[in-house]
């Protein structure tokens, strides 16, 4: 038996499942290989991937399946250039923690903050992934015509009704409805994220109902039951980031890996500190700290370059205090599994949910 | 077709659903009757209500229908009498709104400022209804044996596996996942209910693979999508509240009602302004201008009565600023039936959402 919906065959998946994009490691060509190749939507997160990068990547997952794959941006807008003399607050605020792990004072950041933009999107098209997916805001109209000329789907993500809205009234070819279970950034862009914090369950249904565009449904979904839940809610594909990050094909560290295993609760917070925006992880002491303090940062993603080394060398020495641990609030239901052999049971797993909620109907 | 699960069945219920308990008026006798009549669960939420009140309006439904309903009360510890000198602050801080509403200035409260616990409990052993649940806290055993010596089924809220647990080790017969959707007051009672937020999606799926004890969804659960939800991630009864706030029979302020029935997002938030202690309602002047200033305020549930005549002059002179308009993040499902047609309703789209998920199932 095999599970199909309409958005899952026109994005050629064997099963309604998407390995979510992770910028900054988890998503690395690997599992992206892996996931496409068991039939699943492999998704690579090149936020912060130069266009060369993204290319030489994509071209690697090609040698490996011939399966469709997927790449995400984050679209929002740059800040201008942060002078040295602005940055004194955040330095200090992080300067601790430099010194703590044995690193030299951080140094003021210079912009760019992240790659160029156009020239990333000009790598999507030329790349021509199946599916090509926005984060942190939406996409300009004359982008957008482009890339739906190279015939790739379109999607972008919402955390509220609005966002959807904007989506379709844009001409998107499906929107992502982000509840605030999600692991990672926060994709807000038209309200406060932090009073955009619907809940998966809550969410997907307001933005069914409030769009013609496929919902895919994204935070908080680990299993079977939880592909099952979004599915009956409307959601035609499900986008799991959280339970691929202890995959081996995963590059996230080990350590992020080991801790998503060991969580029984759930521990995760919200937290702008790691990079000028919100985003959701593992609780550890650089987020309760800095989050208790409401420590100083720069605007996203110059945070992110200020602790760029920070992250890098604490996540290498195995050192979980202070690096970002993103995770979704579901993550005690992380099992360490091979891409494929998670999807295949993800997939058992949805199909038994389903039969066994037919189950509950009986003829009276 | 009928819907049936284990749980549904030792109830006594028809139809998997229980209309939340909703102190503070929603849930009134007339509500809950004909919750009950039509086969789901009834629940009065008896929280601020006196012992000889509980015992006539259970007395009253029970001459409207023969079939099971439920009692809910808060068992949160009562705080210490607070000195009228202490209460300057709180006072200060909300004078400017009775003002506005041209009431005179508020005086201190005096305790006790919730009906006796003990005094609750036992009248609830005398009704002997089918259900009892607590909310806020667990139960001591000797309440919770006597309750359940009297055949009384007892269940618990829980914010976060730990509690789940709790309850679990104490003997209770079920236990309500509540998740961050939820309206009205968060159940968290052993960690800070701000970083116990998990969403229902979430939070049920994790509740369910840590407890044996059969568990019931809550939180954000306006229609049969929803029910369908919750029940393919394992729970046995879906708790809806804020669904039932529109119904004629509910005790709702008309003006709430009205709003439930406008909104087009999620524009609840969570403030323990009103009562002391965190709750979720749609956003008004009071929750945005005392959350902003983190007004001071007093303990649980003295500032309940503190903000009383405000909170009953405001919402029956139908001006929704000033009072507590509990609702849950998918308010904007909210539909205007009378209980017995929503009902039906609700089970006739779980059932239809069933055979969809059916639908996405193919022989391969």
């Amino acid at each position: 038996m095999k599970l199909s919906t309409p958005l899952a065959v026109s994005f050629g998946l064997s099963t309604p499942i998407i390995q979510a994009p992770m910028a900054g490691g988890p998503s690395s060509q690997e599992l992206v290989a892996a996931c496409s190749d068991a039939g699943a939507l492999g998704s690579f997160g090149f936020a912060y991937t130069q266009p060369e990068e993204m290319k030489k990547q994509s071209a690697w997952v090609r040698s490996k399946t011939g399966r469709p794959f997927g790449i995400n941006l984050f679209t929002s807008p740059q800040p201008a250039p942060i002078a040295a003399g602005s940055q004194r607050g955040a330095l200090d605020a992080i300067a601790g923690y430099y010194k703590e792990l044995g690193l030299p004072a951080p140094d003021p950041v210079s912009a760019p903050y992240a790659p160029d933009l156009e020239a990333q999107l000009a790598a999507v098209e030329e790349i021509g992934p199946r599916v090509f997916t926005v984060h942190l805001s939406d996409l300009p109209e004359k982008n957008l015509r482009k890339l739906k000329a190279r015939s790739i789907l379109v999607g972008g993500s919402a955390n509220c009704v609005a966002e959807a809205r904007r989506l379709e009234s844009l001409g998107f070819d499906f929107v992502i409805a982000q509840g605030g279970e999600a692991g990672g950034h926060r994709g807000s862009y038209l309200r406060d994220p932090y009073e955009s914090l619907t809940g998966t369950l809550a969410l997907v249904r307001l933005v069914v109902r409030a769009v013609k565009l496929p919902v895919v449904a994204a935070g908080g979904i680990m299993d079977g039951a939880g592909i099952t839940a979004v599915l009956a809610l409307g959601a035609q594909l499900a986008q799991l980031g959280t339970a691929f990050i202890p995959c081996p094909e995963s590059g996230a560290p080990q350590i992020h890996k080991d801790l998503l295993l060991q969580e029984t609760e759930d521990n995760t917070r919200l937290t702008e500190k790691f990079t000028g925006k919100p985003a959701r992880g593992l609780a550890n002491r650089f987020i309760r700290e800095m989050n208790a303090a409401n420590a100083p940062q720069l605007a996203f993603p110059a945070q992110g370059v200020l602790t760029g080394k920070l992250r890098q060398v604490s996540s290498k020495a195995g050192n979980p205090e202070f690096f970002n641990l993103w995770a979704g609030q579901a993550a005690p239901l992380s099992r360490a599994l091979p891409a494929a052999e998670l999807i295949a049971k993800l997939e058992a797993e949805t199909i038994e949910s389903i039969q066994k909620l037919k189950g509950i109907v009986h003829e009276s």
